[in-house]
């Protein structure tokens, strides 16, 4: 197996690709090398920047270099760490076209010994009409099967690029198709334009098609994609491998990367970051630079802040808190926080595979959290795996005591003291709290629901949601009478109303005691009165 | 004047303050520094962190080097930059009591030539009795007003503390009585307990009450204050100057900051900053660190990470973009997100002195985007300075065009060409539109109107907000008649339910015209027939 993976979160995760280079962990981000002008070079990268893997062309290698006799691309390059090579494709997309075949490229980057190569793909483009993004599809698949027996042998991991655009039905038969060829890696065509039109609700379909389609045992490989504001966005969703020159571009261009988007070294009157060029320089200092040294500078900044968001983000999975780092990096512009909106498409997506407790509790901001996995879990585990006591015919739905675990607070214990709820089979014990629904007292020391803060007040779209859920669960529980036992607040009301409406509905008795301070000793005592018609009414 | 205001945003601002040591610019943090032992040097938190000012306890210098001969505290501590001392009133905090009197620890400060200095004030601390609250607010006003005869000619900046915890009542007499005296800066006290229990909100009612009371034009330090996570949303708040040993404390526990909370160093497999610490160790290399070396290079990397956040904020204020680096921290913790949502009760603080337009659009990323000033003024400006031209009875409220600004957009253009709304007075033209509501047309090309962006879709809370600023508008305006020309969407059903309450209850007529193509020909012409009728209804 040429990748293994070590951890995982949301459907990110940290896998150790194996090269004849040398091994490689992902996520990872590989700057694009120019073989022939370097801002930053590769021996650099190496020792500086901790690159461990870079990317170069072997379609302009070839041109400049051509057949120079037992030519290597680490040597050539002066990097001793992993090479990845393009083939040329992307001289197709932006010049219509090549001087070389697919079976020449094969065998040049085979040659000068690329330990991931790429085969000659037809990228898809923008705005192109949908006859050319099919003819794009089906060509780069006849390239894939024709370059198999090429590649065959081959000690290099061989990549199979999956185009299509944002023709979602086009990406999906693509993934599948270049999936059952035994490719080592899959790369996702041309998403440049989208991300450069802050396209992200689109990229994230994209990523979310192919990633259905494609082994999950290959690592996926994001073209083009390298502005660490979307890094976290394009992991969560599964991408592996990024790749871009946009550090050095950008840099020519005096163009500063942030996490939350570029800026023009013009409008920087201090340098909001911590990296070694701006611990080191003002941005005075930095403008006041000749600008060869100036864009060096800038170019540097821009790949320390590529390689430590990389970094953050793989934190980020071991911590279990990759979902938060999305939602933080939504808030740099209003279409990073519409893509974060748009994740709720892909809840199923999220949570296949995400792992369960990490160490820390999980965390609801509002509304857009609500996609997190440990809520799509919790439903999918309540509705199939989870059933009430048999005997219990009465839900009672308690008011979630003010410490988690519930069903270990002292609260909650008072409250079955004085009740003696535990003593009488009738009953069935379950908590409702905002964002999960209905949490039974049996599974209050499980996690999620034993670890989890929430800010409050509790936006509508959760109250909503925490109301269905509760609805959901009592329509399908199989209770004949639900005691709510509540207290005051817009999420309380809510559930009252949308439990009164599913009570009437099946039909079934609906007790409801409200009390100011749930927790009290006499509000334990009507809350007694209440239960002592339970269990009679089962010898009805 | 020794502070002078150089920029603004919310109610942050960057300053410039004159000490008899030199110049500062704010917001700023001072790394508390103890006299007798250092993690890092002094003179390297100048020359590596850029660090101008830093802070020492008078106290402890008195104690360990009594009155020696000509006593400077900068060469005491090597440091060729500013020096504010504390007085000792931490250690009544912590031991109950000093064995100093005021007089004589104003006198030590004026003596070893501290550039900042303050007087010894009674903290209120926290989760004591009110009366013991009240107690250190009055014993407190009393020193200040003792100290006074003392400080009159000292070139020394005095410090004037704010007392009273979490009783804001308290907090707010305190802060307008001691705002009254003649201090150059004034610091709230004692809010690191608020601070370790994650208790924001409550930090944030302390602030903006104090800020409320004291001269805007005076410093507003936070007392022990130093986590980079809340930096942003005290500046936003008014907040001056942070000072803190938790850089230093924090390492000495293996503890590791970063603008999302703290991490033990168990924690962590990678190194989630970018900052020349973490770009030159591994997290397994600074685990496997002797424990001296390892502790000095955490605390490097916490004083890094404070550095950098305050310069983080500061190209905030200067962009203009400080609410959006709020909304971005909130997303560290759910109780960071509390706080946010709480930011709502102070609109008025936030808008109050808020700059106007810097060169970018407001950004909006969900309902707690509401509380951005540019809404507020927006809102206030349509109640007090807005007039309807003062013939046109009717209101023509339009859905926005697809490009902004709205006004001088193709779409609206042709609508203006094919329903020569702009000939006839009778008609007011305004555009609908989240989060602003009415938009006058003769408004739309300012600022924040003119550019803005909003994600998408709407939350329920945005929703509900736009469609009450119509309302206010619609029943204050003086029009008669309103056509409402809508598209599809939860906006448009919210907006046109609310403008119908809003014209049954008045009463007034309300046309309302749908179209899904609300930029076509077709649609032009019902909406011109819909207003052949307008003017005419003049004459009647």
């Amino acid at each position: 197996m040429a990748f293994e993976l070590k951890d995982r979160d949301l459907a990110g995760r940290i896998g150790r690709l194996r090269t004849k280079g040398g091994e490689v962990e992902t996520p990872v981000f590989m700057p694009v090398i120019n073989p022939v002008i370097q801002t930053i070079s590769p021996k650099r990268m190496k020792n500086e920047f901790q690159c461990k893997i870079i990317i170069t062309n072997s379609y302009l290698i070839k041109k400049h270099f051509g057949d120079v006799h037992e030519l290597d691309v680490h040597r050539l390059l002066e990097y001793p760490g992993v090479v990845m090579t393009d083939s040329g494709a992307y001289q197709i997309l932006v010049y219509g076209g090549v001087e070389v075949t697919q079976s020449e490229i094969i065998e040049y980057q085979k040659k000068i010994g690329s330990d991931i190569a790429v085969i000659l793909d037809i990228p898809t483009g923008w705005d192109v009409p949908r006859e050319q993004v099919e003819y794009t599809v089906e060509e780069t698949l006849r390239r894939a099967e024709a370059a198999l027996p090429l590649i065959e042998t081959s000690p290099t991991l061989w990549v199979g690029p999956i185009q299509g655009g944002k023709h979602l039905d086009l990406v999906a038969s693509s993934a599948k198709k270049i999936g059952a060829m035994p490719f080592k890696i899959h790369a996702l065509g041309s998403p440049t334009e989208v991300m450069e039109r802050y396209n992200f609700p689109v990229l994230i379909d994209m990523i979310a098609t192919a990633k259905r389609h494609i082994p999950l045992d290959r690592p996926l490989h994001l073209f083009g994609a390298g502005h660490p504001m979307m890094f976290s966005l394009a992991v969560a969703l599964g991408c592996d491998l990024f790749d871009s020159a946009s550090y050095a571009l950008y840099a020519k261009d005096d163009r500063y990367m942030t996490t939350a988007g570029t800026l023009h070294i013009k409008q920087l009157t201090y340098l909001p970051c911590s990296c070694p060029i701006c611990n080191k320089y003002t941005a005075d200092e930095l403008r006041e630079l000749p600008k060869g040294e100036r864009e060096r500078l800038i170019a540097e900044h821009n790949l320390h802040i590529c390689m430590s968001e990389i970094t953050t983000v793989k934190h980020a999975i071991v911590e279990g808190s990759l979902w938060d780092l999305v939602e933080r990096r939504s808030r740099g512009h209003p279409s990073m926080a519409s893509a974060l909106k748009h994740l709720s498409s892909y809840r199923e997506d999220l949570e296949r595979g995400h792992p369960g407790f990490k160490g820390h509790g999980a965390f609801y901001y509002g509304a857009e959290s609500l996609t997190r996995p440990e809520i799509t879990k919790h439903q999918r585990l309540l509705k199939e795996n989870y059933k009430k006591p048999e005997n219990a015919d009465t839900l009672l739905l308690l008011t979630p005591p003010p410490r988690k675990p519930f069903n270990s607070s002292t609260e909650y214990h008072l409250l079955q003291a004085e009740t003696k709820i535990i003593e009488n089979p009738a009953i069935h014990v379950c908590f409702y709290a905002a964002p999960y629904g209905v949490i039974p007292e049996r599974l209050a020391e499980t996690y999620p629901l034993s670890q989890y803060e929430i800010a409050v007040p509790l936006d509508l779209e959760t109250i909503r949601f925490t109301a269905k859920q509760v609805v959901e669960y009592i329509k399908s529980s199989g209770h004949n009478r639900v005691i709510l036992y509540r207290t005051r607040g817009d999420l309380e009301e809510a559930i009252e109303s949308a439990v009164m409406d599913a009570c009437e509905a099946t039909p079934r008795t609906l007790v409801s005691i409200w009390n100011s301070n749930p927790w009290s000793v006499d509000a334990f005592k009507i809350l007694k009165e209440a239960l002592k018609t339970v269990g009679s009414s089962q010898t009805n």
